[in-house]
């Protein structure tokens, strides 16, 4: 067969084992599926075209595992791995699960709770390193409060930094080849959450005392949940150099934390964000961060994950269509969309704007064509074009 | 009389002119109040007890005003300020009501639109500092889009940076005593506005050619639209020492820009924005940027402006009887928010965290009393304690 | 040319008198765009294929015309409908922009002010009847409250619910053919506005005198605010029998009323909205209720109008696809969707229900193959299938 | 002691057993409390002065009890009643915690599920009046959508309307003193849920066989959630006369649900709310659906109880000074409140208004001291008047 949205390992795609497991349980609703097992999950997912997992180290192994346990968990998932030709890009800790770190984990005001967390991202690490993963991602699913003061926001940012530092720290004394991606979320499950978005992680890193170890794993649902654009924050990511990681699924704005199928919700978003990615040739994995609705049984696992990689290739495709429509480059022109590239400081510097002299009533009087420059894009999204 | 909640010159109140002399427009009608005098808003806002005024230049020197009207007004509204001993701690520029900057100011696509507003800021950062400014507000009320495809998010990042150092440089060759402050705002009126959250512009001032002279001017109502907390902004904000200027107000999330009178939305929200200041004594102007209700008429903007200090006052009161507060006091120990301070490395630093056994049990076990907290502080915002 | 998605007379799209008009006014910014001649409205959307204009009373008469003037005005506009052809299948009034209404009109506080909005209506009404028009749309844009103090809710329904009835009266009075459609509106330009969805839109009218004269005007734009589906929406209002008109445009959740071009933003919002209408052969007008984006000149404005009408014919075109598409249809099948329409009440009636025994584990182990139709959706829509 | 607001039994404060025994299990984290026995919490709700307890039916009987069971359970439980002088005004069914309603339950497309559903119910409303409630609740927490092909919203609210009437011919056949309150909420654990708002579910009802068995149970965060002001939506449910049971509790806009202590957040929402109970002397219960935060251990939970409680009595108070204060009834009076109840109708009819003439310049003058009113208001809640 010869379908051009066939998803191919060349193409990057990677799923948490915790997505195509997740059970369906929720607020509101019991377990609707069994658990799946990590190894089954590799296989599925290597016949699918993808190219790899990602996992939280509780994930994989059962949380109090023995060593023995751990190693023998490890060698036949290693074996999955080495069958398939899957690889584990990323890996992370579950730091928001169990009751210690109910009051925070990096930012808990007990100390010991702390200095847990930080022991226990110091085992996932080295877990996720066993495994490869050059990436390690780092969501304080717990790094908030609802009852404000209890916490001195200023001072939680001290320990904020001083957790990620002394991770950075285990990285650099083991000699591993990591980097840390952060990722934010305004809230749920606290009522407020630090580092809530994109912006406040960045400004972050700039304090911290390896910033260049740092950098981001945006989400598409967690951006989206302020109303803020994807697209821009993955922009502004990639303009400071720090998009490290990203997590892709669908979202509503204004509502609950929903990780739904790629591309399911916000089509015109989930397209500018694949765009940026694709004319970036960044080089990343394409990571799900997404669970099948509770509707499904096993078989609907393997659509959700199929679908979440073809509707990114399709994506791909009308951005690369977008650069050949002779119709919007014209209408780019328009919009005068490549004059943005020209510095605004002339050759005679700023004395030279100072003292210029401009034709506002013509300037103001451009029309720069974005509604049909829209319309076109919306046309090329809908296959109209 | 001996009124606790008197607002005086030495509570640091101020407010833009362009808000007692809003004239209630709004999207859907008319005007329904007659332009205010600057100079009455310099006479009225002293009487009532604020300390200084900040402006747009557009706001005092009407546009297009020759050299002769800019001076004649000028004189006349120094002489007011003469008179009541009122300030001007900061200026700003209208970057966004006139039809040239539709399509953006410093990121409008149209390099000499970029540098005719370059050219403006200029000329109001030297009416500023000719009044005494020394902070100057940059909100960047057009720098946005609705059509996505019409601007490369990472080349208008660019151009943003380009038009900040350019005003850096003027304000150095000039050698004026002025900071600037960056004002971020979600959307409205652009669909997407670049610097959207705190977050993203403290971020972004981090690229900047001389980062030192760049900080925030965090505002309640724009975080306050994408859900966010503006305590923790502001709190970010002062952690990475970049609070220089801030805007009071009231919003509900998710809706319009309402910028009602501060407290009259988010009580609790409002309280520890307050808290926060005065906790850090910080030594900043309490500006207001507000309008009042458009069923008003002009007696109503006066108590508009009364009621901003006056809640204000009310609010810095709770904040210190939050600290005398004995129960209060208690359930801060409970809750063990002075244990946040310790720092997370122990003695032994990073190796004794990895090494360290815990009692994973009886750490989870703790309660940690936010709701008796929560409703010590709600009974003390109530009046109930 | 063979165009399938050319705009006709018999698609019954039309537009507000408002919507090319705007002149692009915002917030923050003054008008961009000259104002535009009704007459030439009608003649521009005429050759775009459009089938009518609907309008305010202030729109096309202009505010405190003599009756001479009104004559002369509306000589020339019925002029400009009988050379093209065009409709005004709805009229309705501006009971929002004068200052007069400020602090409400059908529920201000002031009788007076109540009793000249209930004459303004039936001035309009005697205006929209004249020139043809079958529905007349109210929307209170200022029926709300900011100060909730100032208002009491149930008193204000008594006057909504009396305002309302008043009309009915003149229509009856007069003989009109006239139905009346109410628009709800959560908030903006008002901080909270009563009936503020679809929903209790259609509760109030359960109360009115003659509830068979009033259904509803739904709006994309203002339901999405509140984040609520506007398919969902205009499905309850088609099953309570009250669909009399409706507003298409498009809006990002939880932002100012942004009443974009249709389809623009939220495309699988509008493809269901399409199909709700399609399949169900709905006989009233495709209106639509948006403006193009101030970056625009005249030019845009009728690419912006084109560009609404193509979107909906687009989606129209999916909507019957979707029922002739074998896969889709399947899925449909087993997600049980056609087992909707069968009873719930067996043959024994409640009885059979209260003592039947179930396979509780069988039902629960189903899967639906949601994530496989949703992704078959999601292709059409794309136009990958 | 005198403590003024010390909850008594008179105040009809009740619980839902799944709040206090909530165990603070969440999407990202585990159970932190252990289950509570419903005697017990019975006893301490006595013991801090609530009038009774409310249940969905797996909450007091185990789900899969036998008879036997079920009769043990209940005289344990009638026992502690008995003891402590609690009531049981309200109970409901849990439609949407077991795999079997992961579709829906009333609405779920195969009808076995919805007979199941029903059945479910009719046992649950035996269960309630068994133990003296007169009020059942309906949330239908998975009557919603995340697929919107799957379900056709029209066929969906047939099946709603037949499912509900066939619960009142339930109540009716066992001649039962119950009258049905449906609840509604516009998301979460669903994509889109039907019935989203208090208006959408008060025009449902007048849909049903029996629209005087069936009214509402407006709860504060579910209109939150969507931005809507909750005081409104319990308003024009009361003028509907529709008002059969409330749930208070707290909520951000725009958020997962909080379900947080009433009071918490929303301070002047709250106060708006309990003034409208309170000016309408409401004779219902003032029923809690909240929970404890997450970071409390047992003794937390009755500091949360309690704190709900003392909330309402501050707040109450405050209602009742608002109508002594001399300073908000002569604002008031400014703000024309008392006018509102003049008719629009004047003594000469519809014609006395089409013929009026009117002093639009006057009317449009006025101030309505809004700004003064909204201020007082908010001092008088911040106990400072």
């Amino acid at each position: 067969m010869n379908d051009p949205f066939m998803p191919r390992p060349e193409h990057h795609f990677t799923f948490g084992l915790w997505t195509v497991g997740n059970p369906g349980r929720d607020p509101f609703g019991h377990e609707v599926r069994a658990p799946l097992d990590p190894v089954e999950a590799v296989q599925r997912l290597a016949e699918l075209g993808a190219y790899g997992v990602s996992f939280h180290d509780d994930d994989l192994v059962p949380y109090g595992s023995s060593p023995a346990e751990r190693e023998a968990v490890l060698k036949r998932f290693r074996r999955a791995l080495d069958a398939t030709g899957m690889k584990v890009p990323m890996a992370t800790t579950n730091l928001f699960s169990r009751p210690i770190f109910k009051e925070g984990a990096f930012i808990a005001n007990d100390p010991q709770v702390r200095r847990f967390a930080v022991k226990k991202t110091c085992a996932a690490i080295d877990l996720g390193a066993e495994l490869g993963a050059e990436v390690y991602v780092m969501w304080g699913g717990r790094e908030g409060v609802e009852a404000d003061a209890a916490k001195d926001v200023r001072t939680a940012l001290d320990r904020y930094k001083e957790a990620v530092d002394l991770c950075c720290e285990h990285i650099r004394s083991r000699g591993l080849n990591l980097r840390i991606a952060l990722e934010p979320k305004p809230n749920e499950p606290r009522g407020d959450m630090l580092l809530p978005t994109v912006g406040h992680a960045l400004a972050f890193i700039g304090e911290l005392e390896w910033p260049d170890m740092v950098g981001l794993n945006p989400e598409f649902a967690h951006e989206t949940m302020s109303g803020l654009s994807f697209a821009h924050a993955v922009g502004q990511t990639m303009w400071q150099g720090k998009l490290f990681h990203i997590d892709l699924n669908a979202q509503r704005i204004g509502k609950y934390d929903q990780d739904f199928r790629f591309g399911s919700e916000g089509i015109r978003d989930a397209f500018y964000v694949v765009k940026l990615l694709e004319d970036a040739r960044w080089d990343g994995m394409r990571h799900f961060d997404a669970h099948p609705y509770r509707t499904e049984d096993a078989a609907g696992v393997w659509h959700f994950a199929r679908g979440c990689m073809r509707t990114y290739l399709i994506l791909a495709d009308k951005a690369r269509r977008f650069h050949d429509d002779v119709e919007i480059q014209e209408a780019l022109h328009v919009a005068k969309a490549d004059a943005l590239a020209e510095p605004t400081r002339p050759a005679g510097g700023l004395e030279e704007i100072r003292t210029a002299s401009f034709d506002e009533a013509a300037l103001a009087a451009q029309g720069y064509g974005h509604e049909r420059l829209d319309q076109l894009v919306t046309e090329l999204l809908l296959g109209a074009r």
